[in-house]
């Protein structure tokens, strides 16, 4: 069974924004660090988190989607999973910038994608640590995705640790076949994508 | 009292796609242009016509509303008035591509507008004849309009009867003082865009 | 191949209401049912026409979707084939006051339909005479919908042309086999609604 | 200045779901509530905190919204305020639960909700620690609120700290006067969820 990762920033602690009430990372017993690796590692066990994720698409020159950008990845035992862009929001940080950064992260910085005007996501996948609960699964966590679409307007050279970008048309994207593929239930993600651009058959 | 014109199509009979089935315009008695500027002008008074409009925006880099397009306009009789982009969907076209048409129409060949991906608009406004059936109000006919936030990237050369555009921050644009200057309630169309973006306080 | 009719009130000129400038119907010279049901027909080969559908479904406590009703439905021609709730907006009409209409015709008095707060639908089809421009088909007409999601409580008891009402499952109502049955290209509709609502795998 | 105090489960660690894979509360060593009350005010501090709002509202036979309910709260240091229906989601629960616990918890057993078919909520508020960031504050934390508008069909009895229920009409409760008493942006709020229903000017 696939060990889902979707969150690069895991342990990320100290790129944490620093807390102007207690002081820089490492201050000692005032340290606002004091969340460790361990404790994040805990509070994920006790709290929901907070996940944005992005179907990246190509669009024509009308606005419709004509491709969706699927991520090859290998999985910290070496398995290759098919995923989408996705990660934590960080303390502070607003949606948007989260967003982008994670696009960013996994896309390259040549992707110039065009993020919505809108704030609000197109659906809020709900991932749970015990399969069945819904749709979506996560055995790490409890995490809550607003997930949005991405136009992408450039090149995108996937960083981290995602090795290609494949683009599918929206039959294929949608299809069973790839379903089987994507970690988490993140197929039935692509489907409610392209149901939200009309692009589902 | 103002005299609302939201739609340069009107009495384009004459643009209309020629029915496969029935000839020529101008052919005569199997003249499918039959439904001539009359008897058009006679149906909008026995069918609700089907509109879109885009609220146009410019936006940061990350995607958030920074400034709202207003058109100027001169009304038939002389007045100015304030409106977005507006028109009819015709016979036969879809409505991306309606959309595209009257951006492009009213704000020029350069502004290159990013049509939105999703074909779901940010809300329906209902135009009724009678004042006070709905928020919005057309002298000349029942519209129903799909309204879209549609951000440009270029530059705006209005055409037709437009003036001008003049770009609003989000502030200004949800003022009571423009609303009282906007055609047929246009100004709470400009509300729920900004609202549906998350522009709006 | 099937020939589609999901407006009862094709022909139905008689039943406008009236214009209030132009006298009664039947009133001769000034008559505002000049426009006859051959022109409304020919209007029809001319304008886009406004309908509304709606999916019906079955909550449970938490509002969440457990059913999806499909309309079995006896074509004029005799044969049979599954729908939604569909017709047209008339002149003059809200969009709510249509979606209710045709509710309470498709589905009887004792629905109890609870129609959505928000007045934007989860799509909009766009129905072609020529298929292949979208998903959606229909031979008689242009026609663009506006699609909602609508919870009943109630019972249905189905009037007009519609037969009876099938409650099936989300995963049957998003089959193939079903999609397969369904006029005009409703299946992707039917999966389009279980999208907008997070029942769709 | 007011303290906001959305979240009646502060420190509600006890009442956390128990961990199957690592035993009952209270079991010593492998406790799961070893995230204490400080703890978790401490991660308060680390992570975004993610919530649930609910705007309830009343509606006439065909689904539009005629009132919007709002709380009068005291605050911990006595002050009056008003506020809408707002709470944390925990571990393990879904968005629906959350969401029925907190307006059950509100407006009291016998309000009878109708939560929406669709788990995509009308807006997403960023509650921000600093005021400036967004259009949302709230001095203890960071907190991302998924806020959707509820119809209420029986009698609101506010349990916990509101005190009372008080339903306006759609003007009233965009109004300024109304913005001024509410905490934390939250009149803001009231306007998106009106945007969102077409029950905005």
């Amino acid at each position: 069974m696939r060990t889902p990762d979707p969150d690069p920033d895991e342990g990320d602690a100290s790129s944490l924004p620093v807390d102007p009430l207690r002081g820089a990372p490492g201050g000692g017993a005032a340290n606002p660090a004091w969340l460790s690796d361990v404790e994040l590692t805990e509070a994920r066990r006790r709290l929901p988190m907070l996940y944005v994720e992005a179907v990246p698409v190509r669009t024509d020159g009308l606005g419709a989607v004509t491709q969706v950008g699927i991520l090859l990845r290998a999985t910290p035992v070496g398995e290759m999973t098919r995923t989408i862009v996705s990660g934590r929001v960080r303390y502070g940080e607003t949606i948007r910038d989260a967003l982008f950064r994670h696009v960013e992260n996994d896309l390259g910085p040549m992707a110039f994608p065009l993020l919505p005007a809108s704030p609000t996501p197109f659906t809020v996948a709900e991932y749970f640590p015990i399969p069945g609960v819904s749709a979506f699964h996560d055995d790490r966590q409890h995490a809550v995705s607003l997930a949005f679409v991405v136009p992408v307007t450039g090149t995108c050279e996937p960083r981290q640790d995602a090795l290609e970008v494949t683009w599918l048309d929206p039959a294929e994207a949608a299809s069973d076949a790839l379903a089987a593929e994507m970690e988490g239930g993140r197929g039935t993600l692509i489907r409610l994508a392209l149901a939200s651009v009309g692009a589902l058959r």
